[in-house]
């Protein structure tokens, strides 16, 4: 075995601050979204996928390959959507690529309630504090980075 | 109510690419912790707090508030990770701020092993791909939304 690569001083310090704020970051937006409207930031970020494709509707596969979520995790989260009328499920028969999950206008009004409020977090935790250069790397890194994992479809 | 103020379009793409790399990124550091180590992320992110401090030791609390978890969420997983040998939680009836969590040898000698693959996956993923210019913006940039979120402790 080689001797291992440790990051550099500068990178442990880039990684943990990344780190830190995704995790505090994540809790802060789910928190907020929840003192302002009725959704979870995991209900939210199912709604934003569907609310932006034509018809409100994606194949399962397709939510869950976007959201980074196990198949299992999302059918739970979905069938509770379902019963909450923010969504529905229609199965597929004919096409083995599967269900479609489909917003409905409860959902579709649920995001277009909550969506001010929590743009507004986003913008106060986040962008406030950044310049457009900053703005501007901050899409680059994650482009970079983006591009050494594996493509989303 | 005011009119919303929505992100740029700059600022989305900057949000939807951190959100993306955040998902795509905790997957893969995940998965190939568990090709390499008998550790998940979730398993190396309580050793690594507990491994940086004398005598491998941490208020549970803490380790509660450093990760972001839920106590509830952290308790069950210290007793699964206690079943395993690789910490030991430590009852405290004399002082009211509780129980400690505290790290084996065994659990030093997992993290000391699951440590260098991990790291390269770090590097080949996120820092190989970044100048030390970019370095130094992903760090700015994390300390500045830290410091909008609330103070860790």
């Amino acid at each position: 075995m080689p001797e291992p690569e440790w990051l550099t001083d500068d990178e442990q310090r880039a990684w943990r601050g990344l780190l830190q704020m995704t995790a505090r970051l994540g809790n802060r937006l789910n928190r907020d979204l929840q003192q302002t409207s009725s959704l979870s930031m995991a209900d939210y970020d199912v709604l934003v996928q569907l609310s932006e494709t034509p018809g409100g509707r994606l194949r399962v596969f397709e939510v869950a390959e976007y959201l980074q979520w196990e198949q299992s995790r999302l059918s739970h989260h979905l069938a509770r959507m379902q019963r909450r009328g923010l969504v529905v499920r229609e199965e597929c028969t004919t096409d083995r690529r599967g269900a479609y999950a489909v917003l409905t206008d409860a959902g579709r009004e649920a995001i277009e309630k909550a969506a001010p409020a929590h743009a507004a977090t986003v913008r106060r935790t986040v962008f406030a504090g950044l310049s457009p250069d900053q703005v501007a790397a901050l899409e680059a890194i994650t482009t970079e980075v983006l591009s050494r994992l594996d493509p989303p479809f």
